[in-house]
């Protein structure tokens, strides 16, 4: 018999209305003969608003206390979503993180998966019963009770799906797929049907919201068939998998865009070996994610360095930067608040050479300065001011022929 | 060093506000010298509330789901209280019932301890940790999560601190103690300073809400002192302790009543031996909790057997009464929703003989018909009418000179 893991987001679950169409689904799954494991995340707005109780409680929150804090969240929307399949006569059992046997490292607040046991799932599925799997939590071999960092319920049902050798894992969410771009910026744009791990992967990683970046690593590293679904319409949605060479591709599958982001600027640094490196080493130690990173050529033997952080590292960065400026004889360190990266992203650029002389031309007939480029063989990325991003994504959408059919009247 | 256990009702840790206050009192305790293991309900109203969420979100709800969905409550009130000891510089660790070891058996949603096992509690005690602990959970051999019932933190305090050999352990509530009476019947009711373990227990199951029967029960067994206070007011309580025989006792030491239970007769029972044993077999396979049973002496042949159940078990023991009436040629089976159980409760009881004859006619002056008669060394109980309960406990109250000095003006 098939078998499909299928997680709920929180929006999917938010409600008591929700959690019984969800009960729904599970059960016309396996009516439909397909065996089912089920992984759910908190209801609703859950998290936050335990967030918000610690606030108010404590300035001092340690991790692993929040991990025990937050992982309340699944646990009361698993044994809904149990109930409600009680109601419908289906057996189901549900399973923390610890007793689904996620064992993870000990690092509070984003741990990381090292194994999937999953003896209990077995057993449940053999003796017919859904197992409904906390999303997000694991335990770490001190048995302490660890969560997965920001969107860590998709990292959880890829993982189950590796583990129990699963067919597909489908990811039920409140849109109803991955799409050409984000449709609130640009209305004509499409669903796609499919798209590589490869293109997922950097859609992710410069913007796209549906999935993060880790879940979709995980599961091509696996071999794990994803499909991004909506559980408010049930339609078809978008599928996630291994790239069909056989297939012709199409140049450029979405125009992403991201402003959660700050440029920082090192002037005038001497252009000598190990002054990046000292930099870069840096922010590194202090677990600053650096995204985009860009060295001009020098002259008169002093160059700039730019590069990206997420905002939420603002500080970290600029205190490190200023700190090493002077040791580095560099003039300044510039930062700027007001960016955007603005990226397409396609398999089949690697054989188009034209598309970055296409976006290039598109961005300059609109009178948008790109400030940064990075490349990758599916990607470019430019950044611009965050006053045009926006406009830089409907531009990119129509120069690459990306525009489904008109709305409906 | 001594260890107290400290456990804290849903009260107690109701807000962010009053769990500052608990990490504050749990921090002083620390600094006085002692260790300390806390044992926390889930906040205020919560366990309530994820009734509810069940509720609307099914009809069927397993009860291993509803223990799964109800122990997230402690979860929540433990991690906060870790973390308000954090912001006081006091290392906490919180502890599921299933990491602190309570071992149950698995009947959900009332399940019994079968082991405490505590290694990481010791551990953690070791290390100058302070152990935080969800009441009212455990978790079963198969692994599954159980919850203890109506009271269950209690009990697990009362487990821990006998298996940690604590050398108290302190109930912390709404209230300031144990009291000669309900305060809200009998304004002038005082908080006694001590009770003996056998009073408790009688105390416990005649209606004084202060401390679940089991609880007691418990500590008696494994001789734990407890110490029933206030964390509002956190003035010393009530000492529940063994019986000091060298002590003088009260000869009445409280009044209770209980107005959930419901009276039913069967009349016309032909007085042949195996009747009221056929009677009493089938309620208690059928689970019902029979309290009071009166059979009179039989005249014509027949007697008229009286019990009183739990109101929310009326419809089963109707049933079972109704169904073996007419098997055992009785004539009718009455049903009176409108009684109540008066008791009195004193160790001194034992060796004063006239209290009997003190209550009955305490009772007979103020018009209180006593339907039913039930006694055990130290406690007799009367079921009256309803409408007359408070002002039984009023007229005994003061029979038995237990009132306090008169309200301060």
């Amino acid at each position: 018999m098939a078998l499909v893991v299928q997680k709920y987001g929180g929006t999917s679950v938010a409600d008591a209305e929700r959690i019984r169409a969800v009960a729904d689904h599970v059960a016309r799954t396996r009516r439909g003969g397909e065996d089912v494991v089920v992984v759910v995340s908190a209801m609703g707005k859950t998290t936050d608003g335990l967030i918000r109780l610690a606030e108010d409680v404590s300035a001092v929150q340690p991790g692993r206390e929040l991990d025990m804090l937050l992982t309340a969240g699944e646990r009361i929307s698993m044994a809904l979503v149990c109930m409600a399949l009680a109601e419908l006569g289906v057996a189901a059992a549900s399973f923390t993180g610890s007793q689904a046997g996620i064992i993870t490292d000990e690092v509070h607040t984003k741990a990381k998966i090292l194994e999937v046991r999953g003896d209990r799932l077995r057993e449940a599925l053999a003796r017919g019963v859904v197992p409904v799997v906390a999303g997000f939590q694991g335990v770490s071999a001190a048995r302490d009770v660890t969560t997965l960092g920001r969107g860590g319920s998709d990292t959880t049902a890829v993982a189950l799906a590796a583990a129990l050798a699963a067919d597909r894992c489908e990811i039920y969410t409140d849109v109803t797929g991955v799409f050409t771009a984000d449709p609130r910026i640009v209305p004509r744009a499409r669903r796609l049907p499919r798209v590589s791990f490869e293109e997922m992967l950097e859609i992710s990683a410069t913007g796209g919201r549906v999935l993060i970046l880790r879940s979709v690593e995980f599961a091509r590293n696996h071999h794990v068939p994803l499909e991004v679904r909506s559980s408010f319409t049930w339609e078809p949605g978008t599928w996630v998998l291994e790239e069909d060479p056989t297939m012709e591709q199409a140049t450029v599958s979405a125009v992403t865009s991201d402003t959660s982001e700050v440029k920082l600027t090192i002037t005038g640094v001497p252009d000598r070996p190990g002054i990046a490196a000292s930099l870069f080493r840096a922010l590194a130690d202090a677990s600053v994610n650096v995204d985009m990173i860009v060295q001009n050529t020098s002259h008169d033997g002093t160059t700039d360095i730019s590069f990206t952080v997420p905002r939420t590292e603002r500080s970290v960065a600029v205190g490190i930067a200023e700190g090493l400026s002077p040791k580095i004889d560099a003039a300044a360190v510039l930062v700027d608040d007001g960016v955007a990266q603005v990226s397409v992203v396609g398999a089949g650029m690697k054989t188009n050479p034209g598309v970055t002389a296409t976006m290039f031309e598109a961005l300059a007939a609109a009178q948008i300065n790109i400030q940064m480029i990075s490349t990758s063989p599916i990607r470019i990325s430019c950044v611009v001011d965050a006053g045009s991003a926006d406009d830089a994504v409907r531009i990119l959408h129509q120069a690459f022929g990306l525009e489904g059919a008109a709305p409906r009247a």
